[in-house]
């Protein structure tokens, strides 16, 4: 889209006078011109201020027209009797200029009537809406959906961050439910998808470049086969619209998340020697993590803590200090953190509660203030702390955390946190991070994601939260991150219905979690629906190799297994591979006569290890299948730890040899079946007892990740 | 509706003649005289041979009117320019008329010309659909929904067996997506809803009375504020339906399953001494499981199996034999099968495969026929067996087990049995029955849950299927059961879309899975949406007791927990209550001044294990509050045993009161908390850790059955 065609300056005259005359919204040939100066098709129009106008503007249009009434105080027109249809000849726009005046004045006596509007009437079409808002957390975003039931009863309806690329334009014609209808169905011809996306994209540029735009509907637009008018225009006004948050640079956030994550020294403020109190659990999960930096208690009444030596302040400590862990109650935290600015470290862990949680807005206004003057960035307060495992560093008042890994973790919440700490130990998941991010008082998911983005240790990253400070740094931040490793994100408080504005459609339509979960996926992050489902990702997708085409294949000794395994597979959005007959006619070769290939390959319940291994053989060495789904059953004949080490064992021989897809597995069977998922699980094969579900949904995971990260032709999904 | 205004011998005439003319539609005219025979409104309307009857029949009417081809080869009159819409005076019906002839001779110039239709244009409504179809396993099923782009695209449907009640009709207009279109969007009225449920039943009437009626459509129906009129109809018949499935009586049923299930002596066909043979297995489980009755070793070749005397043949046996459980392969089934049913056996369970399941169909239907003609029930063929805990009996080639409670459970395949087993036994579910189906040559669930509902052993019951022999018998014992017992099924394949005839657009509609959803629903299961969510709402719903009514509080020490169990309770279908001042004054006296009263109740993480104890009081005590979700934090202040104690003795000694509440708890915390989830329910809590979704879903299914037992308000859910 040529951003070059618009005219800014006579949009910028516009918003200027009608703002200078106190109004917040536009009329409608107001409306009309900021369009036309976008090139957003509008129809032919006028406004006449006598019957005779009326009948010489639709005259040089062409009939039918519409009339509608003009007047700054009447915003619902239809509802005031303001809008006539249909009039097809002189007579009918005559008699109709005089009904719709009186019904004006019968609705609002007092209403200043500036005119009536005459407008083309635009042949039948499919009518859609486009609208955009100022969401408190992402700011400009642009709508889309079809009119009428569809968006007033069924919501179905699209959101994008504005300004919209055409690509994301285009997405959201096929992200609706009913996207089928713009193709076009009962004999009705497709609708322009080009014009309908540019117009997506002009009026996103419209509402980015004029923040004072706080909400635009263009609805009805009639969408034709051959283009895309906006029939009826509203543009609301916010005469102050919220600053741009400033930002941290890139260098800035990786030098302190450097010194963060991999310090030299770390000081514990209120470390204390008696068991039992946060500054000694601290002290103790450093020591006993293997910390090997330097580690300072720092406490006025102490002369040594654990065996090192205490400072009675932070800037009586002899070397440099990168992290200062707080453990003092919150009134404290001002004068101490005025010591660790001093000292010049890059970050201070605020452990403590009793800031802006319980009120006292105040105080934390005061802490963020104080780091801002010494350039320290702060970690929440109100946290359990963070790990991070390649530094063997437990800086918490939780337990050490030694399983090192590939995925960051980082919560809101510090009872997800404890969560997140209790489900990585009990299933052995490799961690590099666990981080508490509490009240977010400075540092959020946006500066984990430019750090763990770039870190080695870091190889997919699962984030809870509950709301975002600001969710364009955050999208900009998954954005850079996604080509390069999973993000998954559990959004807590998703059913909460927050409207954002009642002035226009599209604000009516713009409940909180929906433009979340449009914005999340158009960011690239996989969305976890709950806390297991998050966990349960963190702990698979480091496991998984990236898949390399959409071919997934099912081989499963359990006939019933297969079927459910199938629907998981349907539910998770993955391809059942349509087997071709060379590759069938070789499953074929392996499995009794009675079993079934085809997909699932059903290689019946009482086979041998060997024709287990010889199916996964095949599958793992033909190239046409892109990943495997095991359906195990349980039996004397082949039991669980025959089949897990078969099967970690012939996977291994082929990933040695280059040969490395995703392999998921679902054991049925006695509870041998948790040793052996166990088993697979640490030799990368994500495997689960007892569901067909889970390996499915987690090989899904990977697959939506893939897709997002450009690794995979995009979906239907 | 009373049926006594239904003239079914006009219809039978109708649809005598229909079928003696080789025909397999009705024409329009003769789709409106069998509507008009149920009471079926439709509008004015003749057939018009000349465009003079035309105008004639058009001027009685009233203008306008609409034209439409008749011609029994002419099936899709739009398609053929055979219907023209609003024709306002006689010259336009003469004139069309003309036309109309014209076009159907060119799209099929060998088309038989009945005449030209004239008909009443209806005032404008809301179009719905209205249809029906022979579902394969459910039978005559009644359709409705929203016309035009919301059934076509969205498919947004709903299905109920045919005949349907008014209260079915009546669900059925709440149960689309678009049901608030019904009551009135965007200006329209609301339609007259008990005209529209009249005609949903008249129709299901109609295709029930005549099940020669394969498919109809009424499409569309005008629905207006003032009736609902059916402006298209068609009908397709099937000259030869499916005949009804014969049925056992309860009484039998009762008899069979009682010997099967509490048997005095059970028969083992095909006994045997060696290890690894399923003759051995079988025997052992059966001692080893402690079955108390005779058991009799068949097995020619042996004196003695396992201590206990070998017979040559079932007939040597000297008492009586309830049950014969075969372990031979199945050529030797039908023989041996003959022995059993003379020795008089009420059952045999047949675990060899080698039936239908591996294409042998001839071989298990003359073993269906060799028991029939004894009366013999069969179990299986192709199952592992089955088990039934209060008899200390466990007839199956796995493992005893001995866990005994309340839930009894069944599958289609064995994969799915053995998960079912090892899933029972590492979670001590406490189980009544577990029961191998297989390939249901004869019993089945309708069987099962005939025995089940009125089983004093069983509190619950949960299925796994793939398919029903009859969806009919199933709905019927299903329905009997839900009022006294939950029935919980996970059905398999249900992304298969199968559609079921083109014929109609009902037909296309009625995908295998949508018509499933529904009538399983309409008789009261609680469907699970997984494998997993299968085995654990079957260990969750004996645990919780029934709730009294809906008002869900939430009492949690992790505000981020509290978010996520309130995102779950929206999922589950479960009403947060909202609290009343004098209550919100009660909880906060017990909290700190910064917690959260409301509704989470957010007590704050740092609480003692007297807070926790106060607000489970005070939850417990007050008759408002009907059930209780906990989500507890892990601290050293009130670590998770401590936590777990306390509730647990709370709430029994609640329930030692007569105060029986359901409770769920969340435990997020360190690994010590799965300790603390088991221990809760052990003691009658449902707890998991790791997951704020499953015990809020457990909850979610035990108000689910609640509903459909009506033993509380129906919800909107």
């Amino acid at each position: 889209m040529a951003q070059h065609d618009y005219d800014r300056a006579a949009v910028r005259t516009l918003i200027d006078r009608v703002l200078a005359e106190g109004r917040t919204s536009l009329t409608a040939p107001e409306g009309r011109l900021a369009c036309q100066a976008y090139g957003i098709a509008t129809p032919g129009e006028g406004i006449a201020g006598s019957a005779e106008e009326a009948v010489a503007l639709a005259s040089g249009f062409g009939f039918p027209v519409v009339l509608k009434i003009v007047s700054p105080q009447i915003l619902h027109k239809t509802e005031a009797g303001g809008v006539l249809l249909g009039l097809d000849s002189a007579e009918a726009v005559l008699a109709g200029y005089h009904s719709i005046l009186a019904n004006a004045r019968a609705y609002d006596a007092e209403a200043e009537i500036v005119g009536v509007q005459v407008q083309q009437q635009l042949p039948p079409g499919q009518e859609v809406i486009i609208g955009a808002v100022t969401d408190p957390t992402f700011g400009k975003v642009v709508a889309f959906g079809l009119g009428g039931v569809l968006v007033e009863v069924l919501k179905d309806v699209t959101f994008r961050l504005a300004p919209a690329t055409a690509a994301d334009a285009g997405s959201m014609l096929d992200s609706i439910a009913a996207a089928e209808v713009l193709r076009g169905v009962r004999g009705a011809a497709a609708v322009d998808r080009d014009a309908l996306a540019g117009l997506i994209v002009r009026l996103s540029d419209l509402v980015s470049d004029f923040p004072e735009i706080a909400e635009a509907d263009l609805n009805p637009v009639l969408a034709t086969a051959s283009g895309a008018v906006a029939a009826d225009i509203r543009l609301i006004l916010d005469p102050s619209p919220a600053p741009a948050r400033p930002q941290h640079s890139r260098a800035d956030i990786l030098e302190s998340m450097e010194r963060l994550m991999k310090p030299r020294a770390i000081a514990v403020i209120g470390a204390s020697a008696e068991p039992g109190k946060i500054g000694n659990s601290v002290m103790r999960n450093l020591v006993d993590g293997g910390f090997a930096g330097e580690i300072y208690p720092v406490n006025p009444k102490a002369d040594e803590i654990l065996g090192r030596k205490a400072y009675p302040s932070v800037l009586d400590v002899p070397g440099e200090v990168d992290v200062a862990v707080f453990a003092v109650p919150a009134r404290f935290v001002p004068a101490a953190l005025e010591e660790v600015g001093r000292k010049g470290a890059a970050a201070a862990v605020l452990i403590p509660s009793g800031f802006a949680e319980t009120g006292d807005h105040a105080l934390q206004q005061q802490v963020v203030d104080i780091a801002a003057r010494y350039g320290v960035r702060i970690l929440g307060p109100n946290i359990y702390g963070y790990y991070y495992t390649a530094s063997d560093l437990s800086a918490t008042f939780c337990t050490p955390y030694d399983v090192k890994g590939g995925v960051a973790l980082s919560s809101q919440s510090g009872g997800i946190g404890m969560a997140i700490l209790g489900f990585s130990r009990t299933t052995r998941t490799g961690v590099s991070a666990i981080v508490g991010l509490g009240n977010k008082a400075d540092l959020d998911e946006d500066d984990l994601l430019t750090f763990f983005a770039q870190d080695d240790n870091t190889t997919a990253i699962a984030m809870h939260l509950e709301d975002l400070k600001d969710g364009r740094a955050f999208v900009e931040a998954a954005r850079a991150t996604v080509p390069h490793k999973p993000v998954v994100v559990l959004k807590a408080g998703r059913t909460a219905q927050g409207t954002i504005a009642a002035g226009s459609h599209t604000g009516a339509l713009a409940g909180d979690d929906r433009v979340y979960d449009d914005i999340l996926r158009q960011a690239g992050v996989i969305r976890a629906p709950g806390l297991l489902e998050m966990l349960e990702y963190a702990r698979s997708l480091p496991v998984l190799p990236t898949p390399k085409g959409d071919n997934v294949v099912i081989i499963t000794g359990a006939g019933g297994s297969g079927v459910l395994l199938s629907d998981a597979c349907v539910d998770a959005g993955l391809t059942l591979m349509q087997i071709p007959p060379d590759l069938d006619a070789a499953f074929r070769a392996f499995i009794p006569p009675f079993g079934a290939a085809g997909n699932p390959i059903d290689i019946t319940g009482g086979e041998p290890p060997s024709t287990y291994e010889a199916t996964i053989r095949l599958g793992l060495e033909d190239p046409r299948i892109h990943a495997l789904v095991l359906g195990y059953w349980h039996t004397i004949v082949t039991p669980p730890m025959v089949f897990a080490e078969l099967t970690a064992r012939v996977v291994r021989e082929f990933r040695d040899r280059g040969i490395n897809k995703p392999v998921v597995a679902s054991l049925a069977g006695d509870t041998e079946v948790e040793e052996a998922s166990a088993y697979l699980f640490d030799h990368g094969i994500v495997a689960y007892p007892y569901t067909t579900e889970k390996p499915v949904a987690a090989l899904g995971a990977k697959y939506r990740w893939a897709r997002a990260a450009g690794l995979l032709p995009a979906g239907p999904h």
